[in-house]
């Protein structure tokens, strides 16, 4: 497929993240005063959709979906109307149709906040090789896998209420640390602070019961970019036997906008071959994994960007479909607003790893940025951007940055 | 403190769970089409707070908190907003008042429902015997305690839609369990299945960044008893290295009741003389643990219920208080409505564990049971009953029973 033409002209290029091809959804607050509105990026605009649907110009299944500055109402619908609005979309905002200058806002004149109310939040481990690298660091290049790796996409539940939108800054926390050759723990701020480059799913559709691959990929109501940022040093000291937790809890930032799986869709791949057949629930009837090409960037203050990794998409090992049903396995209910991160993805490369810890290979090996500086875990100061699009013919379909910037540790985090 | 005497004759005995002096908030469904209700139990009745606010006869705050079948509104309102409504009611209920039969429904005519919406859950593993016991089964005697145990209060994110009350049925999950001797895992029902003997603390203020213990104790609303539902050959295989997920997410039952902060004051008591000192964010001001006795009974379908194990909160060595400032240094927000389960409360004596995979030491000694059966994980039909309550002077401060039956596994739970 092509590029689709809008009367939005800035969408009518090959380098903008937001064609007509796209539609991704987000909340915006145009900081006027007035309440937070779900709207649509189309070129450098957003489409107003609360307007939209207050004027009768977009209407979904009778009532307004639109009135609050969320997109969980509007997932609640499920995917007759999640294709419906689409449809209306694709007219209104088409080459043929009538301009309506009147509501597109401008994308640099607004702040984006949280698209959804993030139900729960569980990150998944699905990266091959981040796994194996991560693995090899701790525990030697033989047992670099787990044993059940091959055979579960491994997960563990995360905090939703640290889930955060791009552009907030991330304070570096505080925790309990102790090095190899110490006895006890201090109590310090953090020193092995990192980023953690991931793709995240959106569940729109709840479920009670066990759901099949099918199932869950059509529960998926799409995908933002994810930094699930990470205390290396905080997480080595408490992870056994329960698995990570203040190690992760400190903010994981998310894309502003979320792209649609029905914007994806030409952009099916299937996960690898497997080495260890799965079991007859985890197999995929058909390709539900994205060929999505993602990149970190990192810029300490004041200087400029340097890209430390770049990878794709492709690279899990499991999809979020096959994620999100072996979730359900125990009869876990999922929710409207869940979100899944997919866990790091790393490339083959040394330079398609999608962490610090791996860049840096645990700190042994600092990466070189363009300004001159060294990195082996994040500094304060640093803003680290991932982006990431689907190639199309002659467009992309891209998530917008999603930023963060590291800001210092708190003086005394019990001082008042 | 003596036995508070109330108009309603049946809270004045040293047998209910409900005398004046406890006063425990729950919602309740009469079955008569209206919607479920705050309610607070007393002897074998429930005095109707909806009804109470709507009429004038309580008020906290200036606008309604009582429209809604929840209690999470009134958290929000916060500590002093609490304190009153215990003040209001002592006054209602109390001996001398005017008694208002016309506003008390019978324990025995409705159904409890969630008393709270659970924002997130959060799962300790705070006892010490229990770490103790499960670290001999699987790494040995002289390795039992993982080396941070005595350090920090172990927990891990569980997955609040799972939360359910007591009296709801739990249906035994299908997971990947591999044996010991076995090269791949199969897809089957669980076989070992237990309960979890737990507290649960519900917080009832928010937090952004770092508490200390003090601020954490102010921010807890109340306390549960918690059933956390564990299929243990299911976490065998699924737990390293990220912790416990599928095994953890069938389900977890709470109490119907909860006993307010206020209610356990009397029975406050110190937590565990420490082998290692503590770091000094974690250390406690003053006793922040309670002496509630718990015991666990479980009755095979159609027979008489054994009770299999008796013990106390106090054997916890972390509160409440130290798990959730341990939970907020990575700056991690805290939201109305979290849920904290303390971790499986057990005893230095045999009889005293909080879980089968303990009393029947992983199956290797089953337990027997008064009508002659022996257990070594829980069989379908079989019923599980957690109680527990503070001892006061001629009184007791009780939770109401946390039950839950175990149903079979589905046939095939991906059958369409």
């Amino acid at each position: 497929m092509p590029l689709q033409k809008s009367w939005v002209e800035s969408a009518n290029t090959a380098e903008t993240d937001f064609p007509l091809n796209n539609l991704p959804y987000g909340v915006f607050d145009a900081g006027d005063g007035t309440m937070p509105r779900c709207g649509v990026a189309i070129g450098d605009m957003i489409f107003d959709l609360c307007k939209a649907e207050s004027n009768g110009l977009v209407e979904i299944g009778g009532a307004a979906v639109f009135d609050v500055p969320s997109w969980n109402n509007f997932m609640e619908l499920g995917p007759e109307a999640w294709a419906d609005l689409r449809r209306q979309l694709t007219d209104l905002l088409g080459e043929g149709a009538e301009p309506r200058s009147d509501y597109l806002v401008s994308q640099a004149d607004v702040t984006m906040i949280m698209p959804i109310t993030v139900a729960e939040y569980t990150d998944f481990y699905a990266g091959r090789h981040h796994a194996t690298n991560v693995g090899t660091m701790f525990r030697g290049a033989e047992n670099a896998l787990p044993p059940n790796w091959l055979s579960i996409p491994i997960g563990y539940n995360g905090r939703a209420s640290s889930v955060v939108v791009s552009g907030t800054e991330v304070r570096r926390p505080w925790g309990q640390l102790k090095g190899p050759d110490e006895a006890l723990p201090r109590f310090e701020p953090c020193k092995r602070f990192d980023l953690e480059l991931e793709f995240g799913a959106i569940v729109g559709q709840p479920s009670e019961g066990p759901v099949t691959v099918e199932e869950a990929d059509d529960m998926i109501f799409g995908y933002v970019l994810l930094n699930d940022w990470s205390a290396r040093d905080i997480q080595a000291w408490e992870y056994q036997p329960l698995g990570p937790f203040q190690a992760k809890a400190t903010a994981t930032t998310i894309s502003p906008w979320i792209v649609t799986k029905a914007a994806l869709e030409p952009f099916r791949t299937s996960t690898p071959e497997r080495e260890r057949e799965l079991l007859p629930y985890l197999q995929e009837p058909r390709a539900m994994n994205y060929d999505v090409n993602l990149e970190v960037a990192l810029a300490p203050e004041n200087l400029v960007e340097t890209v430390i990794a770049r990878t794709n998409v492709k690279e899990l090992y499991y999809s979020a479909a096959q994620q999100l049903t072996h979730h359900t396995t125990s009869g876990c209910p999922m929710q409207v607003g869940d979100l899944l991160g997919s866990g790091t993805i790393s490339g083959t490369e040394k330079d398609s790893r999608g962490s610090l810890l791996e860049l840096s290979w645990s700190g042994k090996e600092p990466i070189a940025l363009d300004g001159g500086e060294t990195r082996s875990f994040l500094e304060d100061g640093d803003t680290l951007t991932l982006r990431g699009g689907a190639q199309g013919d002659g467009y992309r379909v891209g998530f917008g940055d999603c930023t963060g910037k590291v800001i210092a540790a708190l003086a005394d985090p019990f001082a008042r």
